[in-house]
């Protein structure tokens, strides 16, 4: 068996943790400080951090994504938010960690409640952005007490079996897939980018403080220790967007032939695993995982995997319902026949990153599921085939992908999409499709189109595929210059599902439209057997 | 002839900004300012200013409704935005003034281009709002100049012939009108609002600010002037939004029903008005201040009519094109019958506010303006029929307006909706439909719904109802409570204008509706003749 790159392990160890947050509480004693904060967070702000830097999961065995702790001497809480509720209550040793919902009370606001005037609250400047170790400052100064920098970080002081930090080979993204050779990048940062050694980034940053009186500093995303670093050495943070994420988000012309022909290609590796699914899953044997193991392994076929995008989501049924689940051993459930399977996976290619939700019925669906279903696929076309003025934001297009489920009283808890990278982080900013996406789509981005619906405790539905921002078609007498989106995800989406009563002519001949290009794009890389059940998986609605 | 609330004066006088703008400098120069800043307010921040407060068109000749000039020794310029850039240069003397696009170069950035280290930029305290005055002085700060009060304004020192500020007696709110006791108000304000002389606001500010050591105040709606007055007093200000907005623009029971009835009253007025334009606008007489009148007269025959919303905007063909048009003895045009009229009014009753605009055909209407109606017909039936979650802003439905216009490649450059006072202003936040509406739309609410299309110098058209936000009903399996608009507004749209192979059954269905409700509210209060037209009018569309 091929070492695949998602594992299944259930790492909570609940017991662990009483003993682990005596030894920090001893820890943090000794160097004078009344509580140290836990973020999930690595010194780049990454989303995915490595093991090295699990400390939250660690000292609380809470696993999700998101998260923060903060200790003090009689008392800890773990903020989390609402997807990570019960995951947290399940996971975390509740007479050590009260958990609390961070929209609810975020740790700036507990902290007002709770420290006391004169106490001294540490935090890892690394590990928190500027904005955010000023939000936290400013609530500890509320109550006259005082955040401190805490450096080495005192949880790594007392984690005895920490893993190493990762250790990968630098590796060039050759022109052909990058569109720019390398050293372009290089000429845009004049200079800092010369490859260095970690060590060297604390007095470089010094340097650069003295060298320069200005600094341009991202206050939201760079680390709080940058901009204490260039103010030891002299100079001064002048706050600014990062002025590479929206070079980063507009692609070029070879990352967008680049990501058609990845989305081609997954696209084929998919359509193998929802032929192998539909042949596979009436028996009633196969798991959320069994399903994980085959999707990587029809990817691995390709030849050119190099990474799954994330970890895949894998639920059935109820688990289907939660919209990050991660399946572990210990939650892994059979897909029955006689329900909802909802599959969220993405692969990594060296040409394109892709990201793709496909929701199958196992058996017969319910005359709700498929009405949910519908309502869903209608926001999700409505997306597709928007058509919209240069300047538009996502903000402006969120709101099509849910008037057929505000119509029965139903929404989603998410953004409609978030932008996506090229062989790069599958969530990259700053363009979304969400009620907070305030950056103009420009032809050249790559977003998610991904609504959904969940039903607590029963079963979840969501249809996502990629969209690239074009130019659209002109149109007689227009007086603005039009975009458009450009689907580039290929597969089937499921017509058992769907309700064509409650479709619109224009609605089924997108849809039809859509699967005859799947069709014909797909099927020359398929076998004989999948190519007749993608025949029928993409036939004419009606 | 009855004296009616609208002029048609054209008030600017383009000669007299030379010899005013001398004396205004020679004062300047006397006081030791390098420059003043003139906007167009009153120390209320009223959207209507009264004529003791148009020092702005006094000094410039401009009269548009917003607009601020900087008056140096030198030079002096007028900052509009795109609305009002062509009637600046008809009305403006450009050898005096030069006119700045705002929106490209707001009066903060030409002060840090323009103004010198050292210099003086004088302000009326009462005429800028605390975040208004901020910006400014952060502006003069870069340049290392100063912003500084100048009381009383330079400009009223050297106006000869300023209007006396109004005096109108102070009126109670009949309580059958306002659904709450005029003591509730006060109450409210915990004794702050007994009636006083408006010479005493000074002292009792400064009263206040000795007495109270936070005193909360609206940064983006109050007096610079009263911020400075509590500090004077020993007070901190503390930023926050008014509380009374939102209390507002939520209407009470009483509120809500006088809005249907000042709805069906006004409904049968204009129906009037619409029914006689029919008639008389063929002979091609008509002008568009006739229109004005005429509606003004059939509002004035309900008997109870207390004002005019707003100066109605009545304009034909390219007149009809710019949005905020008010027509003058000077730009009155004849309202041929071959073309678009387009008008926009609205009535002050004492149990309701009411502003609605239609839009007539006066010959037969182009494919192209058939094509353009009906799209701006779809948006508005898109709104009126919206079914949105608890919680929904204006800015997630703004986009349904529009979606069919930008489908051709158009759309128009205004919000959606605005909020609209009950017997208060026609203009009223804190909602709105619009990208910028972040205030969730909460039951009681009244906006309207006004999606437009305007071709420059050709036609313009509008079609604006007004809106109250009310429960949706019960949809069974709703997981969330809904909310839907209702539409208040009476009177026919013009089905001449629309091409029905462009509108859907649901559509047709909404508008076959909505004139049925029409004939059936109106009918009862029309004399024989205008009962026969509407019945026509509103005739099912197909």
């Amino acid at each position: 068996m091929t070492a695949r790159f998602q594992s299944f392990d259930d790492t909570a160890d609940r017991a662990a943790s009483g003993p682990r947050i005596a030894t920090l509480r001893a820890e943090l004693a000794r160097r004078g400080l009344d509580g140290f904060i836990v973020p999930r967070a690595d010194r780049f702000q990454n989303e995915y951090v490595p093991p090295s830097d699990e400390r939250l999961s660690w000292l609380t065995g809470f696993s999700g994504s998101a998260g923060t702790a903060i200790v003090l001497a009689d008392r800890a809480a773990l903020f989390v938010d609402g997807r990570y509720t019960l995951q947290a209550r399940e996971q975390v040793d509740t007479g050590q960690f009260e958990i609390v919902q961070v929209t609810e009370t975020p740790p700036h606001q507990w902290i007002e409640t709770t420290l006391r005037e004169g106490q001294k609250l540490g935090y890892d400047p690394w590990l928190h952005t500027v904005e955010g170790a000023e939000r936290l400052a400013k609530a500890c100064a509320a109550v006259g007490a005082s955040l401190v920098p805490a450096e080495p970080n005192p949880v790594d002081a007392v984690w005895a079996d920490r893993p190493p930090a990762p250790l990968g080979a630098v590796v060039t993204h050759e022109q052909k897939f990058a569109g720019e050779p390398a050293d372009s990048v290089r000429d845009i940062l004049a200079g800092l980018a010369d490859i260095r050694e970690p060590g060297a980034f604390e007095s470089d940053l010094k340097a650069l403080g003295a060298a320069h009186r200005n600094v341009r500093l991202d206050a939201a995303g760079a680390a709080d220790a940058i901009a204490r670093l260039v103010a030891a050495g002299g100079g001064k943070v002048r706050r600014g967007p990062d002025p590479i994420a929206l070079m980063k988000a507009v692609k070029n012309a070879t990352e967008v032939a680049g990501a058609r022909t990845a989305h081609r290609r997954d696209g084929a590796a998919v359509t193998r695993f929802l032929a192998w699914l539909d042949r596979e899953a009436p028996a009633g044997r196969l798991t959320e995982i069994d399903a994980v193991e085959a999707l990587e392994d029809f990817r691995r076929d390709t030849g050119v995997l190099k990474d799954i995008s994330f970890p895949t989501i894998s639920g059935f049924g109820p688990n289907g319902a939660i919209v990050h689940y991660r399946v572990t051993t210990r939650t892994n459930r059979v897909i029955a026949p006689d329900g909802i399977f909802l599959i969220d996976s993405g692969a990594q290619y060296e040409d394109g990153t892709t990201d793709i939700t496909r929701t199958v019925a196992t058996g017969q669906p319910s005359e709700e599921m498929r009405d949910r279903f519908t309502r869903v696929l209608k926001g999700h076309i409505a997306i597709s085939r928007a058509i919209f003025p240069e300047g538009t934001t996502g903000a402006q297009l969120d709101s099509f992908a849910r008037a057929h489920l505000w119509a029965a009283g139903l929404d989603f808890d998410h953004g409609t999409g978030h932008g996506v990278g090229s062989y790069l982080s599958v969530h990259e900013g700053p363009a979304r499709i969400s009620k907070l996406g305030t950056t103009a789509l420009k032809p050249g981005m790559i977003l998610s189109n991904e609504p959904g619906y969940y039903k607590a405790g029963t079963y979840g539905i969501r249809i996502e595929n990629l969209v690239l921002v074009v130019e659209a078609p002109a149109v007689a007498g227009a007086e603005k210059p039009l975009r458009a989106f450009e689907t580039l995800t290929l597969a089937p989406i499921d017509r058992r599902l769907i309700a064509p009563a409650a479709m619109t002519p224009d609605e089924i001949a997108w849809l039809d439209r859509y699967h005859a290009d799947v069709r014909a794009e797909l099927s020359p890389q398929l076998d004989d057997a999948t190519r007749a059940w993608l025949a029928r998986a993409t036939a004419p609605l009606v």
